[in-house]
């Protein structure tokens, strides 16, 4: 596995289950993953010859993110090496553009978007569409962003200045986000998790609750049918997650990863396969695992480093306030705003999705601050002393 | 922890998510979590220089088996290691003697037992008690084994020929054997998972069911009861074992264990918190883990190494005939009758016991031999082919 972040870290714990050798390209040896695995190469992912001398010690080459280039992944697939999801899948996943145009072609509806190079191509969109819009990086992005809401020329104007390639797409008015995470094997099967309501504040996602609270079956088995659908027909090995707007008119494809993904933390507890395992067993060839959920309701809530405090001493508060509670931490220094771990809660059907969603937030922000209150969400009136 | 088998491999999967840094005392590079964990020391658990050097890298010291000698343990506590659990509790674990003395001194019902050193001892105990005796190395044992079922002075004379410390208990007409697997911390609290069922054959598990089917709940209640007061009253910090025999007359205490135990593995889907994560929060002194079942029905088998084939190549038929099967091998050569995986399997409340372990006996067969029909479990009729 290219890369050796918290996904690679949590890939690592279910590889040890069913003795499959994990080997890790990390960038530094106290990556996240790089704690865990004793099979690791020091190495720049930019790297083809790092590449290539990482993926001679492995049977079959994944990815913990999508920065490894494009050219690259190509060049290790001509030279023989097996890489799961392969480049003609995975640039869907790199790519904006080449993802947009492709699920245009299957007829899937998306945001309106353009690729733009000038801020008249922009305000030309915008004369079209209105303010504010979206400007996304085609690939990867700037200083650690990739997508900016601009409500103005001028300020389009600035995140042209960084001179990357660019396009804009309309600012959706959606009522939620959901996110359809699946996966499929070279031999063609494919699983389907169910589909999730994940909760972004200023583009990153805080919570994710499964199953989608209220989503109508029809609606959900929709978007799984339809993310199935998007990794056949782009030919992914592994996992592919769907993220999708929910709006009054209907259904719209954001974004695409080929990869373990935030918005199926929730399996490890929540499914009878977790997605790190399904992951392993897809870009194996093995037949996958059953997704269905393992309790009816499960929420999931990130931890973001805070104030710096010490995390694990705060772990045993959280343990003491709810047994229940999942603490799952990634070995990484709680740096502001760095997410460093998840907490997952399961409950019964009878459960309130509300109070679900508190234990798994109340935990989280304690994890982050050391006290209740001075959490990112807002704290809401009835809310008890943790 | 000092031992590298699959206990230490399996709890440094659940010290991963708790960002909690396992460090192994392995016998060797090979060993089960010596695969799978980065920081390991290859040395002899018998070598109380070799204990001193690893327990200076720890914060806690603990166990994945008995063998380490407890004159070192109580040497490492003098010189201020902090051991969990502790000599003073873990020597009843070890010498079955003690065990037997101090387990009779709390009330508790037991089989007769009489500390033996000639063949006339143990044929004095037979003539009040019957053949075929139990003989039993108090501490050990001899060529791997350390339970010896004896019709006769002859084969009681063999076992003595070994020259060990050995006791003679009754041999129990029990109607099955039980298991109930508890946590304490060093604070004092404590928590019980389900008593369940375990099957044996040749003195080996081969099945755990979870909970204890058709089991009365105040009898389940009183067991558990029984075993927190055991680790109460003895001090063990982390996770105490009790496995017992159902008979006519009532429950008798046959073993412990103060470690994660193989009548456990269950947990790790089944149940809210592994036991693995459990012993880690006990020894650690953290809040304990909610030790609800998170499944109604659960069946766990071990996998047995048999013919030795390839066990992951067989993984492939096993996960498409069974996809809620959670396998798990442990990257041990399957050399014959050694135990080398296990597969979980979870059913509903309504789910047939009997068919739960169906699947879990044959998903743990087709593992061992890659076949139907020729486990060690007599096929019945029935059985449909896998």
């Amino acid at each position: 596995m290219v890369g050796g972040g918290q996904l690679a870290r949590m890939t690592h714990q279910a590889a040890a289950g069913l003795a499959v050798r994990l080997r890790i390209l990390a960038a530094s040896a106290g990556d996240s993953a790089a704690q865990v695995c004793p099979d690791v190469q020091v190495g720049d992912h930019r790297s083809l010859d790092e590449l290539r001398e990482f993926a001679a010690a492995c049977d079959v080459l994944t990815f913990d993110h999508e920065h490894v280039p494009g050219a690259h992944v190509a060049a290790l697939e001509r030279a023989g090496v097996v890489v799961r999801p392969g480049y003609e899948a995975l640039r869907h996943a790199q790519d904006k553009l080449a993802m947009r145009e492709r699920l245009a072609a299957l007829g899937l509806a998306c945001p309106l978007y353009r690729a733009v190079r000038t801020v008249d191509d922009v305000r030309n969109f915008a004369i079209q569409n209105g303010w504010p819009v979206v400007l996304k990086a085609v690939r990867g992005g700037y200083d650690g962003r990739g997508v900016w809401v601009c409500g103005s020329p001028a300020e389009a104007a600035d995140v042209l200045g960084h001179g990357i390639a660019l396009l804009v797409e309309e600012h959706v008015g959606f009522q939620r986000e959901l996110a359809a995470l699946v996966a499929r094997s070279p031999h063609g099967q494919g699983a389907a998790f169910a589909v999730v309501e994940t909760v972004q504040r200023d583009g990153v996602c805080q919570e994710v609750l499964a199953p989608a609270p209220g989503l109508d079956p029809d609606r959900a088995a929709g978007i799984q049918a339809l993310a199935l659908r998007v990794a056949a027909e782009l030919g992914v090995s592994g996992l592919l997650a769907v993220e999708l707007f929910e709006t009054a008119a209907g259904l719209l494809v954001n974004e695409l990863a080929m990869r373990p993904h935030n918005s199926g933390h929730w399996t490890i507890e929540g499914a009878r396969t977790s997605q790190f395992e399904q992951h392993l067993r897809a870009v194996l060839d093995l037949p996958l695992g059953a997704p269905q959920l393992a309790a009816p309701k499960v929420a999931m809530a990130n931890v973001f480093g805070g104030d710096g405090g010490d995390t694990f001493a705060r772990c045993a508060h959280v343990m003491a306030a709810d047994p229940g509670a999942k603490v799952h931490l990634y070995g990484k220094a709680p740096r502001p705003g760095r997410k460093i771990g998840h907490v997952t809660v399961l409950g019964d059907a009878g459960e309130d999705m509300t109070r679900l969603r508190d234990r798994a937030v109340r935990a989280a922000t304690y994890l982050r601050w050391g006290q209740e209150g001075s959490g990112t969400r807002p704290t809401h009136p009835g809310a008890s002393a943790y």
